[in-house]
């Protein structure tokens, strides 16, 4: 106990021991993640097919399966700088509230005005449209963390930015639309007039609400149609996974200089960026035998890709106009409960993860959102921070492991997650706070739907 | 240049280097800040009579002119560990974008939930609160940050949290109001049917949205009326600004660490916690005659209690309930103009400050809302922070001063407090996203009813 408390409260590097390269897991998986696969041919897409959709340098990037280690240029890590190293904290009151023998840390991703780890991506995505010399970028953005850090990234750069917003969050998030609009972002509810696919969908369906499939479909139409501008996604893709691969390296980099090993690394799972990122260098030590970690995945009961879904190529959006991703998914004809709120609402996942989970290296669980917030609302009054929805199924699970070793007074050491933090979520705190939350967990007849949504491909 | 260079984006202090005392300026002071006045007798106020008030620790630390030095407990420096110490940046990508010779450093106190520098206080007042035995205490607030620190605060310690919370904000700020119920905090608008001051204010004004003023005096009278309970407050008093003297502590060690000396120290001013604490120690060694600094307070052009208000004893508080106070005020009759956008609008100033300001060791000056706002939105895109419509006052300050540094070639070393963020201010920044900002200067005759409310005391 003594050694223990040496332990500061929270762990920060230096700018100095920030990690200096990203780690690509995919160079140590024997078995690869699936390609990308062209929905016209059914052939795995070229570089110059990706091309025309993404920057050069990250087609590159999303292709790379054998370099284990891609320098991070100079100016993304400048912007790093501005608000990396990020802290990984020793949970000490939440281990004291708990009474615990388990020792808890987190890696913290919120303090920076986007409120989550989106823009360690989204600087090294507008950073390499900018080298390419192009105007600007699209995308599109749900809870809206990733359209805020794109918004950001852009601005900083000074490359146009065009955001798809689902509209049922464009209006009942109108303050982060304006967070955006601040970085002088352009941000239309989706689906819009804008694109054929949005007016398409809206033929079809005048009242809809949108989802991020139809928002991607938008953002790629936008950008396929306008010189000089291509599409950036803020998850699923490996890319991703290689940028958010900053934050399993700075954990990793504090770890060892405590001399801690982790026996458990908990993240949250959408589209799978964070999950990536964080476990990342972990990943890389279990594929290599060099050591071993329970690495688990948390998603929503609503949205249970990973859980309930299926391994196969699947739409990564409702347009149908990107290519197919091989992952567990519940069909782009999913669409989570309305009573879901937060972000992990994608029907699918990353491949590489997706991968790593049916090769049986990682697990994965579901939690409830009443018993999420209930999580959340315990660690903001004990840890001092207000979580994201998203970030508190990690805490949530942490939470259940501390009691299980509070039972057989096991000290494990637990490392989640807190991706983001929850400021502009306080509609879905005031819900439960009202005690108006409600649960729900979709029956077989539920999935079906998506899953018949399903192209019918090997 | 190349010296320059070795200070990083970031200073953090390590826990152990954090201050282990609070800085106490009045016992460097020689013309001591005039005491708090019985209303009823207009002596000073004992430590009796404010006991019924204030803890009784708060009392004493609110009475002592003479203790340079009060050591801060290890219950609270351990909560400062939760979000302390904060950095101190270097404003590089500021700089670069000013293409200014000057160097600018901002303190950021707001990487924490409430948002801003409160919690340095909040803590503070609910240990003294809970070391009592008291059950809980009552506050007000307006923009919020206050009282999510303080719920924060009696979370943490298991206190009860009752705030008033001004009309108006409780009504266009319910995620703030959301926050502090999700620490379990229960808020009121006010005024409110709770106390006899709320309903005689609502008798006599029946469409009124409040103001902080009656928010104070219905706080009060809750506290008074209640056995167990005690009445905190967030700025102006004498203990809130030794409590916030943390953030100056850490700013000059950080800044000693790296032999930098600072030439101009810049704060937004409203009732003067933040500005207090960030100067106090420097303001220190300018009493006792080591150093000189320009130190200027910032105010809004719309509420100018230093740069318009008068130096005389007023009331504190709309009720007239609480002691009076010798300050810089506009009078407690004043209202600022309903386009005025943020904080800082209290009638008054800090008496520590208003003496300081009164002998000459600092400046004010006063700016307008939609240049505070461009100064705003200027540093988002470059600094990555989003930041609070009253720390943006400082902002506007520095950059005024580095573009004058700009022009006559001087390499000042300017530091600002950049007291917190704008997540919850997302209506003013739509105004003025939408050039729907606008500015008042209020004239003398705008003034004269709030000169007219000022007790006739000498």
């Amino acid at each position: 106990m003594s050694e223990e408390k040496k332990i500061p409260y929270k762990i920060y590097l230096s700018e100095e021991e920030m990690p200096r390269d990203w780690y690509n897991v995919r160079a140590d998986m024997k078995k690869k993640p699936a390609p990308l696969l062209n929905p016209a041919t059914l052939k795995p897409m070229t570089a110059e097919e990706l091309g025309a959709v993404f920057c050069k340098e990250l087609v590159a990037q999303e292709l790379d399966n054998d370099n284990a280690f891609i320098p991070i240029p100079d100016e993304i890590r400048n912007f790093y700088k501005m608000y990396r190293p990020s802290p990984l904290v020793r949970a000490y009151c939440l281990e004291e509230k708990l009474q615990t023998p388990a020792k808890i840390y987190y890696k913290f991703e919120g303090n920076n005005t986007s409120g989550s780890h989106k823009l360690n991506s989204a600087i090294a995505q507008a950073y390499y449209a900018k080298k390419q010399g192009l105007k600007g970028v699209t995308t599109e953005t749900g809870a809206g963390q990733w359209g805020t850090a794109l918004s950001m990234a852009c601005a900083y750069l000074g490359l146009d930015c065009r955001v798809y917003m689902v509209k049922v969050s464009y209006e009942q998030k109108p303050f982060r639309r304006e967070v955006m609009r601040t970085y002088g972002a352009s941000v239309t509810p989706s689906p819009s007039e804008l694109t054929s696919v949005g007016r398409k969908i809206l033929a079809e369906h005048p009242g809809t609400t949108g989802s991020l499939g139809c928002a991607i479909s938008e953002a790629v139409e936008d950008a396929l149609s306008h010189e000089g501008y291509r599409y950036v996604l803020g998850s699923v893709l490996n890319q991703v996974l290689l940028h958010q691969s900053v934050i399993g390296m700075e954990t990793k980099i504090a770890l060892d200089k405590y001399g801690i090993k982790p026996d458990m690394i908990i993240g949250c799972a959408g589209g799978g960026s964070n999950l990536g990122g964080l476990i990342s260098p972990f990943m890389g030590e279990k594929l290599r035998g060099e050591a071993d970690y329970d690495i688990v995945a948390v998603e929503p009961a609503s949205c249970p890709s990973l859980t309930r879904g299926r391994y196969a190529y699947d739409f990564c959006d409702t347009g149908k106009v990107c290519p197919l991703a091989k992952m567990y998914t519940l069909g782009s004809g999913f669409i989570p409960s309305a009573n879901h709120a937060g972000g992990l609402r994608y029907h699918g996942m990353s491949p590489v993860l997706s991968e790593l989970y049916d090769q049986g290296m990682m697990r994965a669980i579901s939690v409830e959102q009443t018993s999420v917030f209930a999580a959340a609302e315990l660690f903001a009054r004990v840890e001092g921070i207000l979580p994201a929805p998203e970030s508190s199924h990690a805490i949530r699970a942490a939470i259940d492991e501390a009691m299980r070793c509070k039972e057989t007074g096991e000290e494990k050491t637990i490392v989640f997650g807190l991706t983001g933090t929850g400021y502009f979520d306080m509609v879905a705190y005031e819900k439960y706070n009202n005690g108006e939350m409600t649960d729900y967990i979709p029956s077989d007849e539920d999935l079906k739907p998506g899953f018949d949504s399903l192209p019918d491909i090997g």
